[in-house]
């Protein structure tokens, strides 16, 4: 096959991926939903039987390097896993990629990016195998675990290659520099412009999206000619090395070492992540987990061009509202969905003590927080849907959270563990709702992790601002949700917006929720506040993956 | 004035230079040659004239928090300088300035590259002025410093206008996002993307090219909405406080604050760099100088973005050439201008101790270092031109190192001092050149900052180019220069600078030189490689200057 074979098959889709990019407006490449009509009437079931396959066996990938196996996933519903990985010596393994780095940045940007969208594309049509895969790692409810784990992941991915390629095609292959001089002949150089890729590259994934918040920095540094090693969390192993093993088919089809992508995997007893990170080889990195770690990467992986997302205080300020029930439903989706693991969640809620005007008058602090808790509680009524929709723990840590932070506040809603119907081992966790004061900032200004929300009682809007504003300058936020009914509060908030560098979200009263985000058109994350340095996807995410070398001589 | 005035005035202009940064061809916006056709009958007497008033008189700059003046230049030519400037509290400043984000961020894109560029058209105006001085603080010949510290520098800082315009103008100003929702209406939200500067910027100059290399990071930032201090050199104030007295006109006139632009000067005695850098509200950094502080600031100033041009070991390998003589020729010349005081001047030579091939047969490593030193030796034979393109010394340091370098090997080259016969105090210093073996790594392997290069025996050109390789990837390089007839050596060439990220130039024996790069066509740097974490200009140069804020809601 020649390697050109896939950017021909894909060209298109590029193509339109790149239109998305240059106008943010809606697009997705792969179905988001899990339909027969869109994937055909057996993938639910041979998605499920290839996650089952996988099962108690010791997962294959090729990899120089490989001195044993690791297991030690464990599923937040309680299934039995038992799949192992191979243990790799990355003393070897990195040596290995980097002898791969000239075939890899030689193939080109246009052979590059044919191979990631192969790769994607392969994904999607295993999108149900990952994710039950996605499910059982990050504890994910099964409609979340495809969609975000699956076509929304893989968006992503496809993302970040539009806005490599995008950026590798700005910088023109070749010139001729013809100056001139006077009566004489001009000088005429000709000129070569490489795009040569930064070496080795290194994605530490996260246990709660293990290909949501991967696929971003393994595509845009592979398109960019990088090769990727991707570190799972050693929670949730089996997402990531199911796209490892697709991306190496694809390699070894075009003919290309399949260990350009490789996956380094280890345990929670013995983790290589610092030892990796500050390898003198691995020259990018990108990082989704705790503020700790990723500020001690910034910090320590000098070598290497650092991209994190880390912890914040994702925020939402409510000043006046048309119709609360509404605004009730949308936020107890977004406080219930995945039990707030979302990187984007929403923990501090400002309203002022005073109430806030509705359609319907005036309406008081404590009748607010009734809303939204009787919001809440019917929403999660049923249990089947509660259990689809909250999925389970994915740690001990955050289920032991919940019960430490209920003494941090007054409790508006207590949180209630769940049965689940097929996985009775499961950690089902409702949201815990507390009410706390604008004085109480060393308390709910600091990432709890999980369900838990604080509802905080200011002065008024204004002092609600001031405190998001310092909060998230301090402490970062992802996300940040107003509501009001008058523009110049509206106005305001884009500047706190634009002040604090945090996406904002007005009015969601309906179908659109403050954490979620979509692929071409959502910017996730800034990269200017504590939460994040980099942002998926804008170009600062791509442009420092690779650097330009030039050549020139006479004409 | 509107304040799109100058945005329309110069349109075409930004038009143009954005259309050679795509093209990467020969392009200048302003003319090199000093001549009164390009400048006006009277530019050279008139600037010569405005240099002069400057001397002995105190620097008028408006920003707020001035307490006092501050002096200390000495003219590497031995004339008096005595200009003073104002001493500014930055813990005022920074404030001030950190309150004009919000007026300059407003203003968009368009409104600043308009200011951006009528400073461009202004400093160009003067750039006989700017010329005396660069000459009298960095020790530049007038000429290099007419083109260098004018049309040059002004086109590198139009080149980081054009990038920084084009990075902002790929992110769309709006978007409407409408997702379908099968049977249902669709999903229709409404989303503005908001460029917003990371904060105050500061621009740390060098003392040997106070403006070339200060405009790319002044311009980048500013146009991407930063207001910057500019943080000259202690020992090269004065182009930098023209560069602000320009800038602040400019801005007056369209109605922003003048420190939005700023310049925070300092002594010799009283650094202030390290304690402006690491200011919490210092955002992005850029600094020319040396590895150390260079280094420093990488690590310490984490709460900005750092964008470095370091030292490094600037190197040619010669294979073989056609005509030695030529090649010398063009290799005397990079040697002597500015006595290697250059960040791109070549230091290491590599040659086969066997000696190299030519068109008249096999010349040994002795013939061609004689030819060498000999086509010095000639070049600077007329004493008026070579104080003419040899400058003089900057700085004490350097005229220090030259003897100090004289027992690193045997002289090849032996420097002389020459007298200035228009300024009898000057330092002017021809070349030193050694010869060393291969095995003297830790000799020629460490930057030596003025008139000094090494001649290398090696074992053969594949001994050069490892031990090239080595020594850039480990020390850094501007440039590296390839003399070789034979093509599969270029290719190898060509591999060896894209594993070591550095520009190649081959085969010079013309009117190109290694250590000259051209704006809008050569990358200076890669920012791959220990010399630099940057390059002007390419995106990834602009693309962190600036962050997205998106806000959306319902349509």
């Amino acid at each position: 096959m020649s390697q050109e074979h896939f950017f021909q098959r894909h060209q298109d889709t590029l193509g339109q991926a790149l239109n998305a990019i240059n106008t943010r407006s809606y697009w997705a490449a792969y179905p988001e939903n899990p339909s027969p009509r869109a994937y055909g009437e057996t993938a639910a079931a041979d998605g499920e039987a290839a996650f089952n396959a996988h099962l108690g066996k010791a997962f294959q990938l090729e990899m120089p390097g490989i001195t044993g196996e690791i297991a030690g996933e464990v599923s937040p519903y309680g299934i039995e896993m038992g799949v192992s990985y191979p243990k790799v010596d990355f003393d070897q393994l990195i040596p290995a990629m980097k002898q791969e780095v000239k075939a890899w940045r030689d193939a080109g940007p246009d052979v590059r990016a044919g191979i990631c969208l192969e790769i994607l594309e392969r994904l999607n049509k295993r999108s149900f195998e990952v994710a039950h895969a996605v499910m059982h790692t990050s504890g994910q409810g099964f409609m979340m675990a495809f969609q975000a784990g699956g076509p929304h992941a893989q968006d992503r991915g496809l993302e970040a290659v539009a806005y490599g390629y995008r950026a590798m095609k700005e910088v023109p292959e070749n010139a001729t520099w013809t100056k001139p001089q006077g009566k004489h002949d001009p000088l005429v150089m000709n000129k070569n412009f490489h795009i040569v890729p930064r070496g080795v590259a290194v994605v530490v994934g996260c246990s709660t999206f293990p290909t949501w918040n991967t696929y971003p920095g393994l595509f845009a540094s592979l398109v960019t000619g990088n090769p990727v090693i991707v570190k799972p969390h050693p929670a949730s192993v089996l997402p990531a090395a199911i796209s490892v093993q697709v991306a190496q088919e694809v390699l070894k089809e075009a003919g290309f070492a399949p260990h350009i992508v490789s996956m380094v995997a280890d345990t929670l007893d013995a983790p290589v992540t610092k030892e990796l990170a500050t390898h003198k080889d691995v020259k990018v990195i990108d990082f989704t987990g705790s503020s700790f770690f990723g500020n001690w990467l910034e910090r320590n992986a000098t070598q290497a061009q650092v991209f994190t997302e880390k912890a914040g205080v994702n925020t939402v300020i409510i000043d006046s509202v048309h119709d609360i029930k509404a605004v009730a439903r949308n936020l107890a989706f977004t406080l219930s969905l995945y039990s707030g693991q979302m990187c984007t969640t929403t923990q501090a809620i400002y309203i002022p003590r005073d109430g806030i005007k509705t359609a319907d008058g005036q309406m008081s602090f404590d009748d607010v927080a009734q809303a939204l808790s009787v919001a809440t509680s019917k929403f999660l009524g049923d249990n089947d849907r509660a259990c689809m929709v909250l999925g389970a723990i994915q740690a001990p840590a955050t289920v032991a959270r919940i019960k430490e932070c209920e003494s941090l506040g007054e409790v508006v809603l207590a949180s209630e563990k769940r049965e689940h119907a097929q996985f009775p081992n499961a950690e089902v966790h409702t949201p815990l709702i507390l009410k706390v004061d604008a004085s109480d900032i060393e308390t709910y200004s600091e990432e709890r992790f999980g369900p838990v929300s604080f509802l905080i009682a200011t002065d008024s809007t204004a002092h609600s601002m001031e405190l998001a504003n310092q909060v998230i300058s301090e402490k970062g936020a992802i996300t940040l949700g107003v509501y009001s009914t008058d523009e110049e509060v509206l106005d305001q908030a884009e500047e706190l917006a634009m002040d604090a560098k945090v996406a904002l979200s007005v009015n969601l009263d309906g179908g659109v929720f403050v954490n979620q985000s979509a692929a071409y058109s959502d910017f996730h994350a800034t990269g200017g506040n504590p939460a994040a340095n980099a942002s998926l996807t804008d170009t600062a995410f791509v442009a420092r993956r690779f650097v330009v070398v030039q050549s020139r001589r006479h004409a």
